[in-house]
């Protein structure tokens, strides 16, 4: 069983529970979207959608120290749940957070740098840190962070909107994260003068250790496209939308799951980063492998109505968009086109229990 | 710096953070309370006041699996969020569970223990998982669990309420959890065949295999007073609330220090259980230390207008209140009579950092 299947059990487990739960006091809000989608979601009594997202980050599964920052992590902590919570088309309101640490950690400047991260990030979103836990931990670091978001009356925008015809678009380029991933682990560490901001797009003429430098950060400090989810809620632009946190290739699938359809996508108009392909010829990685199934780029991925496509923005906050395929009947199933070949796209990102699914 | 330093420390921090915030977008939502209450509350535009709380549980810390089992851990997961969300004076209504385990937890049957113990306790309050996340962890169990609950228009009950002349008060027994903590440590254990669900209150007509099991049962399986918490909070009859997590002298000294307020307490009326009484003597331990500084009884204690004490009811659920003391100026601190002495209530109850709080 991988985390996607346990997800699935307990989502039914879950339904099951509610068609038949004793009710101990009626509720007056009502669930709108539970399990399977980026963030829950219910209706406030005022008519929009409340979201909440929460993200578990374990030390040495999801960060190691040596090769991060603390403030980067407590922006990556944020981000995460900043990007589940455009997935919903929502605006960031409150978060919290629960962090366990070690007492070595405790006793560090970790806490310190780790906040100034996550407070500079949500500074930018005007998010407030509303509460949260604290505690020892024997020896990792873990930090799960809670984030509540809220839509207009419009509603959230869920990953089972899309039907066949729709177009595919995904925000900025895919493959950088998991070029600043491979990278990391080929040995290469950020200047520890590094600034903690980003641009929003690699500058090629850039010499190569500032190229290096743009591909570690985009896996060390990646940007949720809070103001594109944002927009796409707001004005209903999108049928359906997922963030890519698992790779395209497992987040199309995910998406085409949960809204029953299949999908055609053209290789050749996938986004990939110009770092990376010029960064991956050297370096024996192949890019489009990077974009397809490299996990983290955090970028939206979502479909759109055919007589809406005319209505969308060419780009939000400098982030450009890029139309990549179409939505087909769930007979078709996932399929990628390279030139005249045609091929079944299979989920082929991150999953914490990859391992483990062959034994069960 | 222990952890209340750090949350308060935290506290400034957003505050300073929230006066001169860049504003991204205006929020339609008002914050209502951020850190240092049981939750965080915001008000919905419909008036009413949502509140969030999350609890972190990390294996070895806050538990080991070889003295409870995963039923019980599902059920103490979800019961310790039910006693913040009750100390709000609110309905719980969904949950989220973050949960990270090492390999070998994920291939055994912890995971269906559980959640059937989290699932069991739900469905007595009508609380419907709604998200969260999977991860796995290097080698330790860690669980967050988080509760959105909701109240009446009255809205939320705060720690910072209380005045001078309030009396205090607790539901239940207390000492219970602590005295099973102890038991635990020099060696009982629960037979496996225990039934999961416990009586509301002890038999001291039952032999000492009982009282025993019933006292483990009450650290490893707490019942959170969520039908007290909901009364209070409809029909607003507290000024202040918290949950007895910490224990009595913490938590006192902690809803003390947000009214501003000093209080005095009675030794003589403190609600030790019975029990608790009993099986101290023949162990050598001193059930009033239990009672006042033994965390996690997860009971409510509270501060109620004189005017209001008579509209309290004697039992809600079957669970006792039992009135301790008065509300005083915050100049007189925090006190305790025994008999005719009286002396300062320091907060003695449980702190993750308190053996790092020497050293900064």
């Amino acid at each position: 069983m991988n985390e996607f299947d346990f997800i699935e059990k307990l989502r039914r487990r879950v339904e099951d529970g509610i068609s038949s739960a004793s009710s101990f006091i009626p509720h007056p809000s009502s669930l709108v979207q539970g399990i399977g989608d980026d963030a829950a979601v219910f209706k406030s009594l005022a008519g929009n959608d409340v979201v909440i997202s929460t993200d578990l980050l374990v030390e040495d599964v999801d960060f190691r120290p040596d090769t991060t920052r603390p403030d980067l992590l407590g922006h990556k902590a944020l981000a995460v749940s900043l990007s589940d919570v455009a997935a919903m088309g929502a605006r960031p309101l409150w978060a919290l957070l629960s962090i366990g640490v070690p007492d070595a950690v405790w006793n560090s400047e970790f806490l310190d740098g780790f906040y100034s991260g996550f407070f500079e990030l949500a500074s930018r979103y005007a998010v407030t840190l509303v509460g949260g836990d604290v505690s020892r931990t024997p020896d990792k670091i873990v930090i799960d962070s809670i984030l509540v978001g809220e839509t207009t009356k419009a509603g959230a925008l869920f990953r089972s909107g899309a039907a066949p015809g729709d177009q595919i678009f995904v925000t900025g380029f895919l493959g950088d994260a998991a070029a600043g991933l491979r990278l990391i682990e080929r040995g290469a560490r950020l200047p520890s003068r590094t600034t903690a901001r980003q641009p929003a797009q690699a500058n090629p003429e850039a010499g190569e250790h500032h190229q290096l430098e743009y591909l570690l950060l985009r896996q060390l400090q990646p940007e949720p496209r809070v103001g594109w989810g944002l927009l796409l809620g707001e004005q209903q632009l999108a049928s359906a939308m997922i963030d890519l946190s698992d790779g395209l290739s497992s987040d199309l699938n995910h998406l085409c799951a949960e809204s029953k359809v299949g999908a055609l996508i053209d290789a050749a108009r996938i986004p990939i980063d110009p770092l990376v392909t010029e960064l991956s010829g050297r370096r024996a990685l192949d890019p489009l492998m990077l974009a397809l199934h490299g996990g983290e780029d955090f970028e939206l991925l979502f479909t759109v109505k055919r007589e809406m496509v005319a209505r969308l923005p060419a780009r939000v906050d400098g982030v450009s968009l890029t139309h990549i395929g179409e939505i087909k009947e769930a007979v078709h199933g996932v399929l990628i086109s390279e030139g005249s070949r045609t091929w079944n796209l299979e989920p082929g990102g991150w999953e914490h229990f990859k391992e483990a699914r062959g034994k069960t």
